[in-house]
Order: C-alpha cells, then sequence, then structure tokens
C-alpha cells in the first residue's frame, strides 16, 4: 500500500518546523529495496513504519491519530537522502518524573524501520531537538570542569588530563594492577579500568579496589598531586552497578571525589548511562563505547554514525564520551570527527544536517584514546584547535621502553610542547621521556 | 606488531576445546584491511585487542597474562572466516551474586574489534558456550507453558497463541486503545503493546492501563476464557521499570498472572531484559527487539547475525523473544531462520557452525510477528515444523474488513485448518473469518 499520500508532507518548510519546536527532525541516508515503491512512497512507508503505522490500513485508526503521524518532508533521491519529522509527543516518558528516554527515542526513529523488507538499507545521519524535548534530559551532571577542580587546576581552561587506560587490557592480578597504577601516577593524572576489566575470577574487583586506593594515597603523597580513578560498574544488573559503586566510593574514602564511574558498551549503553547519572549525580561520568563500531562506521550504511551516538549520549549526561582520534590513532576515524567535539562541547553546534543549540546544557567531554601515544598528540591538538580534552593512552603509556611513568610524562611534554608552539623533536632534546618515546613509537 | 606468534594456535582443535570446556568459542566473519597485516596476523590482533594485548607490546605483561589470551585456532581466508577461542576467566562476573552478564561477552567478543584501524569488516556469526559458564546466566524464568497454564490448555502441546499488537503503532488515546484491546479479545488470546507504546502525553499510562485491564475483565466474562496483556515497561531508568510494572500488577489485582512484561530495543535491551527478569521472575518477559536489523541484516558485515542475538537472548532470560517471520511476512528473513527457533526450543541445537547443549535451561518461546495475517500463517508453520509459538499480528487483526475481533478468530481459524491438514481455501467456505481475510488481505 503506498502511503504518501498521508506520509509525506513536501510543502512543509524545516526552518519552520525548528521554529515551531513541536517535532524532532531526522535525516536518514535511504535506498528502497527494488520491487517495491518509488523513493517518496518508501519514505513515506518507512515514517508510517516508525510513527502511527504499519503495512496496511487498519480500522483502528482515528482522526487523534493522524495528527501523530511521522511526515516526510524532504527529499533528495539522488543523494539518497530522506528528512522525517517526528512531532514530540510520540515519545515515551517516564511515569515518575515526566523525563524522556533515549530508548523511544531509538525505537521510534532507528527501530523497526532498520528491518523493513521493502527498505534496502538505511541509516540515521543527524538529529535535531527542539527546546521542549531537550529539556526532558539529564544532560551532563559533572564533566572535564569537575576533574580540573580536584586536580586544583584552572577550572576554565585546565588542559589536558594525561589520562591511561591499564594495560595489558585484560589478565594482570590484583597486586601487579595497583603496581602499574601507580607507576603511571607518579606521572600522570587519570587512569581508566580497562572496558572489559571489572571483577575478574583473577582480579575480583574487592581485592583489586582497595590496592589501588591505596596505590593513589602513595601517589598523591608522593606528588603532592590529585589523582584520579575510574572504575567500571558496568553490569547488565542495576543493583549490581549500585553495589559496585557504593562499595567504590566507601573504599576510596576521603578519595571519593577523586573517583570517576565507568560505563561501557554501545548496546548496553542507555540504561547503564541512565542509572549511573540519576544514581550517582556527584561522579564524573565516563562513557565508553565499546563496539559502536558496527554501526558508527562509515561502511555501513545502517543503524546511526557517531554523530547521532555523541549526541544522544550528552543529551543522556555522559560526563565524558570517547569520541575517537580522529585518525591520529589505531581506530578508525578521520579528522573531520573534530565535528564529534565541538557537538559535545559548545553551546552551539552546527552538525551534519541540523544546527543544534544546547540551551545550558552542560558540555559532554571528549576522550581521546585508541593507540594514542606522545608522537601522535601534537597533530591531533592541531586538527581540533585545543588541548582541553581526557586524553588516555594504554599501549602509549606502558609500552614506552622505560614503563608507564615515564610514558605518562611523554604525554604532558607533549602537549607543553605544542602549547608552546614548539617542534616535538626539538623538545625532546631537553626532555628525556619524549625522547624515549621516539625511541619506542611509530607510525605504523 | 604482528601478533601471530602469541595470539594464534592454529594447533587446537575444536572437539577438544569443547571437551575443555573452559572456552568461550567464537566464529566470525572477517576481512583484513589492505596494507596491514595478513589474513593471519590481521586474526591474532583481533584476538589480541579483545582480550588481553594492544596494538604495541607492554611492559607490564606477565606470564600469568598469557595464561589467559584469546586465540585463533582456526581460519578459512578464502570464506573470510575465523575462530577464536576465549577462556571463561576473561568474562566480568557480578559482585554480589557471582553471575555472569551479556554485556561484558559484548564488551570483549564484539567491542574495540569492532573499529580497529586494520580491519575491513568482522561480525560475529555464531558462539559455543560452555557448561561451566553457561550456568552463570539466569535462562528464562517462565514461557510458553505458563502462557498455557494461564489459558487452560495442555502444558505440553498448548498450540498457538493467538496475538496481536494494538494498531495503529501510536497515537490511540486511552479509550480507543482499551476499545481495541476488548475488540480482539472477543476472538483472541493476547494483546502486547506496541513496541513504542508507553507513557505518551495523549495516552497516560496511569489511565490506559486501569482501562484495558478493565477490559481483560469484561472480555474474560464474556468469553469465559483467559486473556494475556503484555505492557511495556522500558526506559533508560531501571526504577522506572519497575514503578510502572508494579503499578501494572496492582492494576490488574486478580489477573496480576495474566500480565507479561515487555521490554524493547535491541540497545536498550540486555539491561532492560535482566532489570525485569531479576526483579519481576513471576511475570512472563517479552523481549521485543527493535533496531536489531541495524547489525543482524545479512546486507551488514558488522556486528552479529541474528543466531547470536537469540542465543544471548535465551542465557539472558528472556521468557518470548521475536525472531521474525522467517521471509513469509514484511520484514526481512528467510526459511533458513527457523534455526533461530530450534536454538531457542531446543535442549541441542546446531547453530551454523556449533552445536549448543543447555543443560535444562528453559526454553524461550519464538514471537513470530511483522506483516501477519490468516493467509500467511500455514506457510510459516509447514517451514517450521509446528504451531507451538506466540503469534503477533497487528495489521493482520486491526486490517481484516470486519475489524479485531473477525481478525482474532480468522487466525485461529487458519491454525486450525493446518493442524487439521485442510485447505485454506477449502477451509474458508464454512468460516466466515477466514473468508474475510481472503477479502482484505493479499501477497504484496
Ligand atoms: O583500549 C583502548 C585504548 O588503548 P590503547 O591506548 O592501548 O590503544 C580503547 O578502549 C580505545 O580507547 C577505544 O577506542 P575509542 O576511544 O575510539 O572508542
Ligand atoms: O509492528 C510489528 C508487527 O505489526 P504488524 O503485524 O502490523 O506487521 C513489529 O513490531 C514486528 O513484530 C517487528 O518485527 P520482528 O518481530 O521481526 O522483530
Amino acid at each position: 500500500m503506498d502511503q504518501s499520500n498521508r506520509y509525506a508532507r513536501l510543502d512543509l518548510n524545516e526552518d519552520e518546523l525548528i521554529k515551531g519546536g513541536r517535532h524532532v527532525l531526522c535525516a536518514y541516508l535511504m535506498k528502497p529495496k527494488a520491487g517495491y515503491y518509488d523513493f517518496l512512497g518508501t519514505a513515506a512507508h518507512f515514517a508510517a513504519e516508525s510513527s502511527t503505522g504499519t503495512n496496511v490500513e487498519v480500522s483502528t485508526t482515528d482522526d487523534f491519530t493522524k495528527g501523530v503521524d511521522a511526515l516526510v518532508y524532504e527529499i533528495d533521491e539522488a543523494n539518497e537522502l530522506m528528512k522525517i519529522a517526528y512531532p514530540i509527543e510520540l515519545f515515551d516518558r517516564n511515569i515518575k518524573d515526566g523525563r524522556a528516554m533515549i530508548v523511544s527515542f531509538l525505537t521510534l526513529a532507528i527501530g523497526n524501520n532498520q528491518g523493513m523488507g521493502d527498505v534496502e538499507y538505511a541509516k540515521m545521519l543527524d538529529f535535531y531537538v527542539p527546546p521542549a524535548y531537550l529539556r526532558l534530559f539529564d544532560g551532563p551532571a559533572m564533566n572535564i570542569q569537575d576533574m580540573w577542580r580536584v586536580l586544583g587546576r584552572d577550572i576554565n581552561n585546565g588542559g589536558m588530563v594525561v589520562g591511561t587506560i591499564i594495560k595489558p587490557k585484560l589478565g594482570l592480578r590484583p597486586q601487579p594492577f595497583a603496581d602499574a597504577c601507580y607507576q603511571f601516577w607518579l606521572g600522570g593524572d587519570f587512569i581508566k579500568n580497562d572496558e572489559p576489566q571489572g571483577n575478574q575470577v583473577f582480579a575480583p574487583l574487592k581485592k583489586t579496589i582497595p590496592l589501588v586506593a591505596d596505590a593513589m594515597k602513595r601517589a598523591q603523597d608522593e606528588t603532592g598531586e590529585a589523582k584520579i580513578f575510574s572504575a567500571n560498574i558496568t553490569s547488565d544488573d542495576p543493583f549490581e552497578m549500585i553495589a559496585r559503586g557504593e562499595f567504590i566510593l566507601e573504599t576510596f574514602g576521603e578519595n571519593a571525589d577523586h573517583v570517576a564511574f565507568l560505563v561501557d558498551g554501545f548496546v548496553g549503553g542507555p540504561m547503564a548511562v541512565t542509572t549511573c547519572r540519576r544514581y550517582f549525580a556527584n561522579q564524573f561520568l565516563h562513557y565508553h563505547r565499546a563496539g559502536h563500531g558496527m554501526v558508527t562506521s562509515p561502511q555501513t550504511q545502517r543503524g546511526y554514525n557517531a554523530l547521532v551516538h555523541m549526541k544522544m549520549s550528552r543529551m543522556q549526561g555522559a560526563s565524558g564520551i570517547h569520541t575517537g582520534t580522529m585518525g591520529f590513532g589505531k581506530m578508525e576515524g578521520d579528522p573531520t570527527d573534530k565535528l564529534l567535539a565541538y557537538m559535545l562541547e559548545n553551546e552551539e553546534a552546527e552538525g551534519l544536517y541540523y544546527p543544534q543549540k544546547w540551551y545550558g546544557m552542560k558540555p559532554t567531554t571528549p576522550i581521546i584514546s585508541g593507540g594514542m601515544n606522545a608522537l601522535r598528540l601534537p597533530g591531533f591538538f592541531d586538527n581540533l584547535g585545543h588541548s582541553n580534552v581526557i586524553q588516555t593512552s594504554g599501549g602509549g603509556a606502558f609500552g614506552h621502553k622505560d614503563g608507564g611513568t615515564a610514558g605518562a610524562k611523554s604525554l604532558q611534554q607533549a602537549r607543553d610542547a605544542w602549547m608552546k608552539g614548539v617542534d616535538l623533536v626539538e623538545y625532546a632534546k631537553e626532555h628525556p621521556e619524549l625522547k624515549g618515546a621516539f625511541e619506542t613509537f611509530h607510525w605504523d
């Protein structure tokens, strides 16, 4: 059944829709499957399946129903592009507090439409959220400013947080794990659990965490500097997340405000982020997106891209999220990905298809990670235009020929050189750890 | 750095690994990105990034670490296939009860490896779980047998549950919604909320649910039969899920055991399933997978396929999960998808690459949905080989020319005809609702 008479309204104007403030707007790459409908017909069926319709007409539809149809308002067949406006009334809200939920946005705007028999593929490339819907999301409670405060830095321009992921990724028992933390903290600021690391039988959380808390105390005493630890509390079970969080805060005691919570997983993300955001609103919420490449990679024409993922994460309230290395590390990505960082950091930003104002919602801090090391930082900062990020190098710290402390120092030195506008090779002459980085790493 | 000397062990034998019982085995489609390593080298880097390694060597690695490496044990370059064995010690477990979590499996086995710069693409096609790890998962608490019990049927062979999704998908206010429920229940057994439908401003849950509970009572009185409702409790916030669930059970009162809970979303799934499974263990847990097509579609070469998704869902404890229409409905799929149903239902099943024994873990019930109607059922059952499924037709019920009651009856009649081995056209002569289905629907 061709539904374009009901679900397509090409007379609608995007600026008017934005001014009206009653619709979430979504831009999709979309290709119809051959043998069904034309481009507009497929777009209309897509909008129907994503709001008030199905593949046939049903007797129960009334006039009210038609008032909340999602509407195709723009198509560009040559570029496989379509834009759809979703009335904000379509989205589910909590009964307990009227707040919005990202799972409802996903289920409608990028749900069943991913399996329709007449759609070859579809991918969300960008979306726009009007203020009346945006304000129903939590947004971040904390971000890099709170870290700078803990570190005793200028809270408006505190610079790069020198971080690592304890490596090896997995397979350290409690004492070697805490030792690696101590080593790194002698030279750096911030350590995160590697994302799969939590409560393994060979490194039980209840044994590891007290040793890490102790290593933090010793490193702080020795350096006279504050140190930060990001602890993985991810689980399928929200009560497990809470139990972990509470145990960790208790164990760190006087240093509890030096603890961030790591939640991990592209698939596990939305509930883990909100659970943490609401239950532990006083901790920095570190969102690691492991697995996101299964849809965000430009190679796939389904799901949604990294920009969509970033926007959703700021809305949900991640304090910081991994944004990739923008082509300067080991993971997929390229320099234009700086757009992702700007969407997270700024009060107003241009997406790929839509502008977005954040109406005072706190920024989310970009976390830069994945094959980074001292040599790669200046190019990265040149491209981004600043260095107010959290930067975590695992291999780039523990892979350094002189170990974790030297690795940490080499990262800080690379950032200092960049700030001073001094060439890295030049700077390395006077800085042995940076020199060591040159002797360890190369561009492969 | 080529890591095949450490992470590849092609001398290992799959049968031995299964007998040993200490590894989770995963089969992947994988293609290296040109210009980095050869097939085995890329596979080894993939295993490293998915367990104990990164892109460089790190000073902190010790002998213990190497004992929990993931190992490439088989490759077939021509078919872009690789198999990796993960020691079960790698996976995170809850501190509160020692139970396993699916998010840890995802983060390791299908996490960062989805964004590696030297991997063109990779997709998990199947996995094998040894008993020592399987028993750490909840498995289903309830399934179709509990529904049959409520419906007063043979609990070993109770036949198809005739279900619907209230349509339109969204946009009915509380009274029209409850009226649609009442109409369907006069002819059918089971109703589910459409997956995005929850607590919309135009249909507040606290107004809608009491009307639905009342409609159930009236339909039960009028037909003398038990009726079932599957209510959407999905949210980003676990406490919202609990609040919804408790309100719904209270409201249904004496009929609380006629209530199933719907959790929705490919992305929101894992935490929503476990939250529901553990907090509401006495309710049927209905898992709708909206959005799964972004990775499970055979068109994409990333993420994981539907078989992997199904296995994970049984492990986590879904009572029923949507398994698609296997090519007989409106969504993507084909007849060989019956494998998915067998993996959910049987005590032993053959996957695409691995056999799996379930060691008494309860079956998960296949839920058949997506463009189904009476005309399409016999072909579907012929292919599957039985009709002991939950079948939900939205359009196939409310799209029927004589409305929801007739639509429901036509579905039951189609199943009766199939059981009796009578041709549908023949059976329709004596059954007006089935005749009406022929007058309404056609194969498009
Ligand atoms: O292990 C990692 C970094 O370690 P190393 O420094 O040894 O490469 C990863 O978690 C990446 O951060 C993931 O990539 P994104 O940050 O792009 O999600
Ligand atoms: O709306 C639906 C069915 O309605 P209708 O009967 O009108 O088509 C969908 O939720 C499908 O069930 C989703 O597909 P899967 O079950 O394959 O996930």
